[in-house]
This record gives structure tokens, C-alpha cells and sequence, in this order.
């Protein structure tokens, strides 16, 4: 019964039409142009030299994409349990007619070739989108992104502030805040300014919310004084700073982009527990790790400080999911969001989705982001997220709790897409 | 097979009659006597107010009970997929003959209306205590409560000892103990003294557990010495003290008061985790979360300390369910006790309940407890419970592990009732 | 459907004769001799003194093993729920005929006498090896083991190195290292030289693997200059070392011994999480737990300067279990191995299963490894495990992503066997 109950509702939810509320896609470059594009993605790379393929076979200077396509094929025997490399099936069959369930040395070349052709197609992206279901994407636009060229209705900006919280003190982050703003900064009240014109830009052109990565380490907190107002000077001329400084820094930089949050009306997506650059000489994109000893404890100021700012939170570790449910649960501003990274595979989706839908509002449930980088891979991803939130709605809710389909349905459509536009003001 | 065996059980535990091992029950006032005792629960006030009504609708000096069912009722659409709103939807469907599966702003005045008058029979308390099948109930006393007035043999005393741990400092906490005890507290001595009348008190009046919420920061330790001494004569005159005294007051009282737990053969229930305050302007009792970096490590010494103290331990984190269940194993005095709080939501019973039986001691597990401050509450509350018992009886027991239905149901029967009697000594 | 699945997939996988890559297994009496060598096992003693059976009748003077057997079996009905008594049940069902599903006070000396005879029988250990599948079965060795005496092809050495890294200040562990290796150890070189020679012993004899188990607070790092060298020094002398002291002393040993296995190409198993003796008056091996708060962040300096070294990685607590599949899932040498004592049962072997299965790659999981004291806890504990894993495929892979059962036994018998015998070189 659960079976049968599980595809019935998998199948209505495979009908909605979706708002992808987190991507890196490249507006200017949204659909991949050759398989590369696709395998190419962090995920292969990095699985591929985890299972022993030399980091130099896959970024060596004299790799083409082709070339690098075939080295990582060599190692997809070694993957194909993997939740990623069943992504990589479902592209190749759904969008370039590849019939086989594995890609092998034998018949990668074919598959290369064919996806390319159909890739050269002048609507490829519209293809994409039509096929994914998807009706709008949100960016993670740098800071001096000129966020033009493309149709931000489709296309929707989102400011990611990374840079500015966590490497102002680089010489080059902060040619690129003068270059983008003609402001000189200088100190505190310059650096407002600043990132002032940087709000302004992006609500100019349609942003929907802020975005940054944070790791465990980092607690937001209002800080003032001569201490801060020294580290913002001495970062401004380059000099350097130690490490309570650059503390001192960063939490006073996210502080004024919160309140700039509240000011603009902006929803500021926080991604909780990245540490950069665990394994440095990994493959492009495959460095980053994260350590569990991190809290929502650590944000309670923040939640306080900003009653109007919504906070949707993705959490990498899943053993943060139970703090981020309590979380959401109590404070007004705090919202869930997708499954992120390391804790994006059936696994832990399925305990995240189930815990979330039992004990959270259901208005303040964004159910899944893609973090694409790549058009072609929201349908993969998607797709896994709704078989499991068909499975929890069935089990949890028409079995366990007596609830009728359509009412499942109900919820499942809000978290997959009610909610992404009324959080984000779509 | 699953679902009817499930069923099957389901309905066999339904049949047992309980005692509740940890409530917040009012004796003196044990059910409601409008529908605002249900929905002013603070599940109800705090998921309305994390749904975005302000709190002023909820505790504003002017609103009647009735307005506050009103206001909360505008929220429960963005509840209904919670396990607190099914809570609700039963009481109102067992107790008060409500026939929809939604509490609307159409039909919630009527309901009221029904709850009040039924509420207002002279056996109300009596008939919800022989509908839920609850034949006794622990209380959570203040240390300076008269323990007069009701049944000591339904209404069963537990010594709640946070105040005197946490909050001895406060002025009025020192007089609440100088005018139970008729004690002159002015130093440890003084203060031993003071805290053995309370537990005389207790004990004569048929206490049956000590019980105490902590954060997740403390340590239990034995301390002593001059600077101990000098915290609590410091205390004792109210001085203020430094967060170093404070904490050497707080691990003093506490190991006080595991001392007379020993000497008066009473359990110490540890409810281990919460942070109090977070949300500080949130609405009543909708103000605490949690910090999952918190280790029963920290307890070691304790546990170590008193082997005739009987520990049961509930843990507010899921994450620190499997510790639970190691220290259980290891250590004769630890009990797992219930599903507290931010874990009592299937998701998290689920999981801890299958891996506490998979392996703990039988003997030493206490399956479950409502929580609650109003009697209606322990029907709906427990029934959850028994569904997932009775899913997790039939899943790893009868099918994975080829056990009769008897032989789980006595397992299942032994954790919800049999553990109770014997560890609490009823 | 999926309940017929299983049993089909589990009923293949027992097919599968096994390499068991980490045991405690004495090479010199591998099997029981009487039924005390089954139920002296920690899991025993332990689970009947968490019961209440005081520690004098399991471990006093004068308890002869029979009497020991029959003070446990008191307490066999508080445990019958845990897993650990199933292993127990199935052993004497499977290897002494034994017919009921309860051992008790009334039938437990036929057992033990029918147990004794079987055991008697001169070729024992070949009956428990072939009914168990079992081809092969790595040790833990002490590093003065002189590893004669048995078939190192059938009993696998491997190099446990816990007393060095944490003992090596305790004067009896040097002068086992001072007799095992003909060194006179008395700073930074000789230690070297002293551990260099251990190393080559072992590799005579057929090493496949160097092991430790480490405490949650352990951080590798690669130390050097005076601090370090004193503190070797003062430890080759009997002085007493701080805190400080014996941390870059264990640091040092670690690392040493780490390049040891590049030098000798030796995977290095780490068993991260333990803390020893927290409950110090409990029986023997009865004694340790955890602290959930860890994280192989930890590891990430060791994890970098060592790529040539294949880190099978366990971790005690579950909670660390995602932490695991991200690193294997990044680092090259980082391979997830095994459910580890607490983590041991079923609950979590499922979640963490379905984890690694679906994130990292099927190349770099070790299933499982039995961990045993006495060979007769094989054939259980694989069992276990082989049918955790059978839901798993079953689940997850054939029905979910729509796998050949072929194809699932593919990945099933690569987890179990296949990487056993890559990974160890075997």
C-alpha cells in the first residue's frame, strides 16, 4: 500500500511547476554546452579523485573538456551507488535519450557526442527549463555583479555577501567594492555607505534576498567601539589583522548587512557550517568540509536583533537539522531551507523532511534548492526531493495520520513552491 | 503485513492503564475549564506566534480566554501539519465530540462553547482521567508547594529543585526556602539543613522523585573549600555573585541535593539541555531552546558518585540519544526516561525508542511521560507514543527479529507502565 | 513486497564466505572453551551489572566460569530485548542446538554442559570457522606480540598501537617496547628506531593493517623542536610529564608511527571516540563511553599529510557518522569501516548504512568487522549486518532507484568482502 501510495503522490508532485529558490547558475551561461558542463560539476570531480583518479587527470593544464569527461568515466564504476552519479543517469536519459544505466568507457564517447548536439540547439536552455518544470531561478550574484544582460523575472538576483564579511581585508575584494560603488573606504561610516549602493543596485534590479556561507565558528553579534572602528581602518589601508581583529571585522560587516536587510526588506539566507579548505589540495570545489560541533545558539542574537528579517537557514550538518526544526518552531523569523550539500542525499532528507513536517509551521518550510550550477540538474534534483517527500507524505501522513492525498498534496505544494513565493516575494 | 501487525499492537496497548510519570499538573485545578486551558498550552501560543501573530494577541493585558482561542485559531491553518495541532484536533474530537478534522475561524466559537460546558460537569477530571486510561500522575512541585489539598495517591509529589540550583541567589527564592523550612539560611550548614526539611516535607507527603532541568552547560561536580563557602554565605546575605561563585553555589546545591536523593531513596530525574531565555520576548513558556553541544560526559562524576541513586535521564537533543543509551548500558543508576520537548515529535521517538530497545536494558527504560499542565493532554500525547511503540514492536521485533505478538507486547507493556511502578517505587 | 526482497537479498548474502578485517580474536585459543568465553563477554557482564547484578558475582575471586555463567543468566530476562542477547541466542541455536528463544535459571546448565562437549571436540575452531564463513580473521596485536605459534594466511596480524601513543610513559610499556625490540629507547631517534623495528617484525609476519583507538579529545598534528624532545626524553626516564607534556609526547608517537605506515604501506585503522574508564567500577571492559562532541576536523592535518595512506575510519558515535561519509567522500585515503560498539545495533547501522551507500563511493566502505573476543560471535554479528544490509538494498537501491537484485548483491558483496580485500591487501 505504501508503495502504490508513494509513486501516486510522487507522480502529482512531479506536475508542479517550480521557483528554484538557490542556484549558482551563470545567467549569461545557464545551460551546459557540452558534457563537460555537466560532469564537470564538483560532485563527479571530486567522488572521481576521492575513488583515486589523480587530481592532475581532471585539472592538469592541458585537459580538455572531452579529455577530462573520459577521466572521470574511468572512475564511475567506483560511484554509480551514489545519489550524485543517479543525477548524472537521469540527465543523460531524460535529456540526451542514453538508455543504459551505467556510463562507461565504452559508450561515454556516443553519449558526449550526442548531448553536445542537442546542447548546440539555439532554445537549448528554454528546452531545459521547459522540461525541468522550472518557471523562475534564483543567482548567488558576487557583490559587483553588474546583474545585467539577462532577465531578472527569470533570472532572479540574489546578493551573496561572502566576500565582503569574510575577505574585505583581500586587496582585491576591496578594489572590487570601490569599482563597484565609486565609494572610497575608509572606515565604518564609508563602508556603510558602500555596501549601501550595493543594496540599492541589486534592489534595483529585482534582488529577492541576501545569501552567505558561514562557518561553525562564526557567532554574529553587534560589536562597537574603538576596536572596530580600528579593524575597519586598518583593513581599508591593507594592513594586517590579527585574528580577534578579523573577528572583530567580519561580525561587525554581517551586522550592517542584516540591518541593510531590514532596511530593504530582503530575506538573508544563512548557510551554517562550512569550513573552507579542509582538504586544499583537493579538486576545484572539493576542498570544504565541515565539523559538527556548530549551534543556532550561536545566531540567538541575530534571531533577536532582527524580528523583520526573515532568515531562511540551511544547516550542512544533518545533526543540526533538530536545531534548525526547534528553531523555526520558536522564533518568528527563522525558516527552514532545503537540504544542503553533505546533508543532500535521500538519507538525510528523508529524517530532515519528516522531522521539519512534524513539528514546524508549514508556512515556514522552504522544501528543496537546488544549488545548481547547471540548468540541466534541477530536474535530477528535484525529482529525488519529491519521491521523498512523496514517501514521507505517505507514511507519515495519509497512512500514519489518516490523512486524505489531497491534503498531503496540499503540503507537499506549499513547501515545494507555495512558500518559496511568499517568503521570497515572487 | 507491517500495517495491520502495527494496528494490531496499536490497539492492544491502547488497552493499558497508565501512570504518568512526569507532568506539570496543577492538582488543584488538574483539568480545563475552557478551551483556553488546551490552546493556551504554549505548543499552541508559540507555533501561532512563530506563524506570525504578534504576541500581544496572546498576552496582551486585555485578552479574555476566548479572544486568545481566537487569535490562535487565525494561525492553526499554518499548523495543521504539526503533531501539536493533531494533539489538539484529538482532545477536541475525544473529549468535546468535534467532527471536523479543522479548527477554522467558522466553526471554533461553537466548539469552545461545547469544551466549557462539558468542562464545567463536577467529574469532568474524573472523566478524563478514566477516558485517558490514567490512573496516576506525578506532579512537578515547587519546593515550598504545601503538598495539601488532593490525593498524594493520585496526584503523586516530585521535588522540583531548579530554583534552589539555579536561582538561590534571588531574594525571593531565599525566602520562599526561609518560609517553608523555618530555617536561618546563612551558610552550607545552614543550608543542608534547610534543604533536609523540604525533603522531610516531601517525603512524608509521599514524594516519589527529585526532578531538575539543566543547561547544557553544566557539570555536576563535588566542590568545597573556602571559595565555596564563600559563595553561599555570599548568596546567603545577597551579595552579588561573580559567574565563577555562581557556578560553585549551583554544583554545591546540586550535589546537596543528590545527597538527600540518596539517603531518601529518591530518583533524581535529570532533564538535561535547555537553554532558557533564547527568545526572551517570546510568549509565555515560548522563550527556550537548546545548544545540541552538551555531552553526558559531564555527568560522569555523578553517576559515579551515587550508585543508589537511580538517574532517569531525558535529554532535550535527539543527538544525545545515543549517548543516553550508551551510559544507560554501561551505568546500573541511568534510566532513559521519556521524550522530552523539541524530541517528542514521532520522527525523534521513532529513532530513539528502536535503538533504546535494541539495546538497553528492558528493565531500565521509562517509555514515555505527557509533559503536561492540563489532563487532557496525556490521551493524545500518549497515544502518539503507543503508535510508535506499536510501530517499532512490529518493524524490528515481530518481523525482523521473528518475536510473538505476546512476547513484544510485554516489552511494549513493561517500558509504558511496568518500569514506572518499579523505578518510582508506586 | 519489500519484506520478501529482503529475505531474498539476505539469503544470498549469506552465501558469502567473509574476511573479517578487525577482531581482538587470541590466535592461540580462538574459540570458546566453555560457555563463560560466550557470556564473559563484555556485552554480558556489563548489560547484567547495568541490570543490578553486582560486579563481586561476575568478577570476584572465587566465581569459577560456570558460576559466573549462571549469576549472568539471573539477569537474561531484563536484557532479552537487546540486540547483543540475540547474537548469544543464535549462537546457541546454530552452534549447540540449543531450542528455546530464552535462556533461564532452569535450562542454562544443560546448555553449558552441551556447550562444554561441543567445544571439546578436538577440531572446534574449524567447525566455528566453516559454519561461519569465515576464511580469514584479522587481530589486534600488541606490538610485543611475538606473532608465533599460528597461520598468519588464516589469523592476520595487525599492529595495535594504543600502548605507545598513550602509555609509553608508564615504565612497563618501555620495557616491552625495550624487550621486544633490543632498543635502547631514551629520546626522539632511538624511538624511531625502536618503533622501526616493531614495524618490520610485523611486516615479516604478514601485517595488513596498524590500529588504535582514540579519545574524542585527540587532535593529530605533526610537533617538533625542544618542548617535544624533552618530553620524550623525560618519558624514556620515568619523569613525570603535564598535561601539555604527554599531549606533544602522544602527538609525536601518533605521527611517528603514521609515517611508519607510508614507509611500510600499511592502512592505518583509527577508531575515533573513545573515553576510557568513565565508569571505573564497573566490569571489566565494562568501563567506557564517549562524548559526542568530536570531529574528524580533527584529523585534517593527518588526513592531508599523509595521502599515500589508506585511514579506515571508525567513529564510536553515531553523530559522527555523517561527518565520516563526507571525509570519505573527499579525501582519497579516508575509508568509512565498520559499526563500532555503540553504534553497533541495528538502528544505527541502518541509518549510517544507507548514508555511505548512497554518498560515497562503493570502493571505499568497509561493511562491517565483528570485533570479537572469541570466534563463535561471527557468525551473529555478520548475520546482523548482512540483514541490516539486505533492507538497505532492498529499500534503497531495488525498489527506490529501480537496481537488479543483481546489481544490489553486486554492491552488497563488495562492501562485505571485495574491499576488505583490496583495501587490506589481503
Amino acid at each position: 500500500m505504501s508503495q502504490q501510495l508513494q509513486e501516486s503522490l510522487f507522480q502529482e508532485l512531479e506536475q508542479l511547476v517550480l521557483i528554484d529558490p538557490h542556484t549558482h547558475i551563470n545567467p549569461l551561461s545557464a545551460a551546459s554546452t557540452t558534457l563537460a558542463d555537466v560532469m564537470g560539476y564538483h560532485y563527479y570531480t571530486e567522488l572521481a579523485h576521492s575513488a583515486g583518479l589523480p587530481k592532475d587527470c581532471i585539472e592538469g593544464p592541458g585537459v580538455s573538456p572531452k579529455e577530462k569527461v573520459g577521466q572521470v568515466v574511468t572512475k564511475l564504476a567506483d560511484l554509480d551507488n551514489t545519489i550524485q552519479v543517479s543525477w548524472l543517469l537521469e540527465i543523460c536519459k531524460e535529456f540526451f535519450d542514453f538508455e543504459s544505466d551505467h556510463i562507461t568507457p565504452d559508450n561515454w564517447e556516443a553519449l558526449y557526442d550526442r548531448a553536445e548536439q542537442k546542447m548546440a540547439q539555439p532554445d537549448w536552455e528554454q528546452q531545459v527549463l521547459k522540461q525541468s518544470k522550472l518557471e523562475k531561478v534564483f543567482l548567488t550574484n558576487d557583490f559587483d555583479d553588474p546583474l545585467a544582460g539577462f532577465d531578472t523575472n527569470l533570472y532572479i538576483p540574489c546578493l551573496r555577501t561572502d566576500d565582503l564579511v569574510f575577505k574585505f581585508a583581500e586587496k582585491s575584494v576591496r578594489e572590487r567594492l570601490g569599482a563597484a560603488t565609486k565609494v572610497d573606504v575608509t572606515n565604518i561610516d564609508s563602508l556603510k555607505e558602500a555596501i549601501g549602493v550595493l543594496f540599492q543596485h541589486f534592489k534595483a534590479n529585482g534582488v529577492r534576498a541576501c545569501a552567505i556561507s558561514l562557518p561553525p565558528t562564526f557567532s554574529p553579534a553587534e560589536v562597537s567601539g574603538e576596536d572596530v572602528e580600528k579593524a575597519v581602518r586598518r583593513a581599508c589601508k591593507g594592513k594586517s589583522l590579527d585574528d580577534e581583529q578579523q573577528r572583530l571585522l567580519s561580525q561587525h560587516i554581517f551586522w550592517q548587512i542584516a540591518e541593510y536587510c531590514a532596511v530593504f526588506e530582503l530575506p538573508f539566507d544563512l548557510m551554517i557550517g562550512v569550513n573552507r579548505q579542509v582538504y586544499p589540495t583537493g579538486v576545484y570545489q572539493g576542498q570544504d568540509l565541515f565539523d559538527m560541533r556548530v549551534s543556532l545558539f550561536q545566531y540567538r542574537e541575530l534571531f533577536n536583533a532582527f524580528p523583520t528579517v526573515t532568515f531562511p537557514v540551511s544547516v550542512l550538518g544533518q545533526t543540526s537539522n533538530q536545531e534548525l526544526v526547534s528553531y523555526a518552531w520558536i522564533f518568528p523569523n527563522v525558516v527552514t531551507n532545503g537540504h544542503w550539500w553533505y546533508s543532500n542525499i535521500p538519507a538525510y532528507i528523508e529524517a530532515d523532511t519528516r522531522s521539519r513536517l512534524e513539528a514546524a509551521p508549514r508556512s515556514k518550510q522552504i522544501g528543496y534548492y537546488s544549488d545548481m550550477y547547471k540548468l540541466e540538474f534541477a530536474l535530477p534534483k528535484f525529482r529525488m526531493y519529491r519521491r521523498v517527500l512523496a514517501r514521507v507524505l505517505a507514511n507519515e501522513f495519509v497512512i500514519a495520520r489518516g490523512w486524505s492525498e489531497t491534503r498531503a498534496l496540499d503540503l507537499g505544494r506549499q513547501v515545494l513552491r507555495g512558500n518559496v513565493e511568499r517568503i521570497f516575494n515572487v
